[in-house]
């Protein structure tokens, strides 16, 4: 995959990543095997690795690639899958969650990635890492297989809150776009606004608002807006960047995994019919690995938490070594291009254009 | 298929099914050919088709299993794709459409099939057939390939209304169940609520709400409700029904077939790479075919309108000849097992439950 054109903080420099070790259903060695394969892929990167430093100390030093790459903050306590998010708030100093967190709060990472509780994840970001100046409701933004020449479309928010009026949905816009120019190299993304129907007359109130909005902001803010779409535009072609509530967003996402999760079933039912069809699932072998590798869910493991100070990536709980890397993968390419400071300027840039329309109203009905 | 176990209609009667022959992508010939296809097959149905009496008598002469089977009622107006829904309830007295649902209107068929405008057959099924009492927001179901062994679930609402609220959730539980018992043959189907998440306290106010009124109709109401289901169980095996609000519904169906539709354009692509894949796909032919089959969208062609005096039968718009009998065979099943009075004898039963344990509690509080 080529890097994005802005280089800024490229170069020779090495580029920190903060993992959480713990929380994955398949444990710390599932994470460090991750991470020795992206070192081993990328001379550039380096990682803070958090978790209970006796356990990581042996997991890193079996992996050479390691050598060198790695700095371990103990941590005693882990986020279990059942935990609460309130109760991690309050009783969750010691995990390695939370102090994945403090090395993007501190400074020495501008990305963290963590295989844990998503909810409770969420939750300690808003308070650790805090809401960016301008950003009301923080979002979940996913990559899906589409139709496009990049090969995926992005699609937020699916789930970091079931609620999402107009001002909202105009920062999922923002941030959307800004990921897509960065994550994807898109220089000027197609955002649409999800609706049941792409005339415009039709949804509810407040995408009727949402959809003004965007199209009064997109020209300035390096978007093209191409107005309503639907559930079948979201592996489509006609926009780069889905724009939608987190209830509506965790459906839809939810739902095409469970489509794509059944044709696979059924697939491999059709093809284990007769000794026949058996043969011919034999040949065609190359041909369904190929297709199985297009849709691999692995290959974009990486749900990225937007409007904080800071990013971060949240991988698949059940993330394999392919799966962190790819997860470390996207991390790293989000550092690279400064893509946490370049997202904080663009919200800042648009809540100040905000602001001075609304003096400029304010003023001119004076 | 096997027939429904409540015979009170069947034997050697005649049903008659009420069929719009105009407004459909394909024209009346696609519509006459599959009622044709739906004659030859089952000697019991009988037709009402309406649209120009000319062009009808022409094209049903062609057809031999229709001799003797159709009444061609006079219908010089068609609904087109593009027509708003209020300008056909104003100016639509002459369409095939409102002629097609004036056979269910007076009694003559209880079931009516159309291909066209989706927007416009609600409205006019709206004014002219009327909710069921109790019934506040019609909804619109449809057939979801499952994991199920009757190999598909229902889902409701997939757009009739973008709102529903706790009390519309319910009624969309009854319909559904009813649906299910009658269009499935299933006992006793299991109801499931979409939400973000399957804990209770998670989603929507008026999801917990319903939440708790489902979990109280239920065991009176001859279905088991399952709780919060997830996008994921659309096409899974947890419940038989998936219940719903318009807007999500909607998302949820058009992601489905967009990433339906991407799998089955990438697997083509796959098995056209080399010469070496393309002699798999030929020995893969008769695999590919059998998944093709248990995916096509023809097979189960038909969202249905619930809650309104009557049933609608909603073909798509693109239909076919095979997806135009298929929606008659629904529409058949749906008309032999008196679902239009059953569902109507649930609502009343369940509104009455209501009125009871509303003066039951009045009189206990007393």
């Amino acid at each position: 995959m080529s890097v994005a054109n802005d280089q800024s903080k490229a170069g020779s420099e090495r580029i920190v990543i903060s993992v959480d070790a713990m929380g994955g259903d398949r444990g710390p060695a599932a994470v460090v095997a991750g991470i020795s394969m992206s070192a081993e892929e990328n001379p550039q990167i380096g990682f803070v690795l958090h978790g209970p430093r006796d356990e990581l100390e042996k997991l890193v030093a079996k992996r050479k690639a390691l050598t060198g790459r790695v700095e371990i903050r103990d941590a005693k306590d882990t986020v279990l899958m059942t935990d609460k998010p309130s109760h991690v708030m309050r009783h969750g100093k010691e995990t390695s969650m939370w102090s994945a967190l403090e090395s993007v709060r501190s400074g020495e990472a501008d990305v963290c990635v963590s295989c844990g509780n998503t909810g409770a994840l969420m939750a300690l970001s808003m308070i650790r890492l805090r809401k960016l100046p301008g950003i009301n409701r923080p979002a979940i933004a996913i990559l899906w297989p589409s139709r496009n020449p990049q090969g995926f479309n992005v699609m937020l928010d699916v789930g970091a809150d079931i609620r999402a009026d107009e001002q909202d949905l105009l920062q999922y816009a923002l941030m959307g776009a800004s990921y897509a120019r960065n994550g994807l190299q898109l220089e000027r993304p197609r955002v649409g606004l999800l609706n049941v129907g792409t005339e415009e007359h039709k949804g509810r109130a407040e995408l009727k608002a949402a959809h003004e909005l965007m199209a009064a902001t997109g020209p300035n803010a390096n978007f093209e807006f191409v107005g309503f779409v639907e559930g079948g535009d979201i592996p489509g072609d006609v926009c780069d960047v889905i724009v939608t509530d987190g209830f509506t967003g965790n459906v839809a996402l939810k739902t095409g995994e469970g489509t794509a999760s059944l044709i696979s079933e059924l697939m491999k039912d059709s093809f284990m019919h007769s000794p026949l069809s058996k043969l011919a699932a034999l040949l065609a072998y190359t041909s369904l690995r190929r297709l199985k590798k297009r849709m691999d869910p692995r290959r974009v493991n990486g749900g990225v938490f937007l409007g904080l100070n800071g990013t971060v990536v949240k991988s698949h709980g059940s993330a394999d070594a392919t799966g962190i890397a790819a997860a470390v993968k996207l991390a790293f390419q989000l550092s690279q291009t400064g893509f946490s400071q370049k997202l904080a300027a663009r919200v800042a840039s648009a809540t100040a254009a905000a602001k001075n329309a609304g003096t400029d109203q304010a003023e001119s009905s004076e």
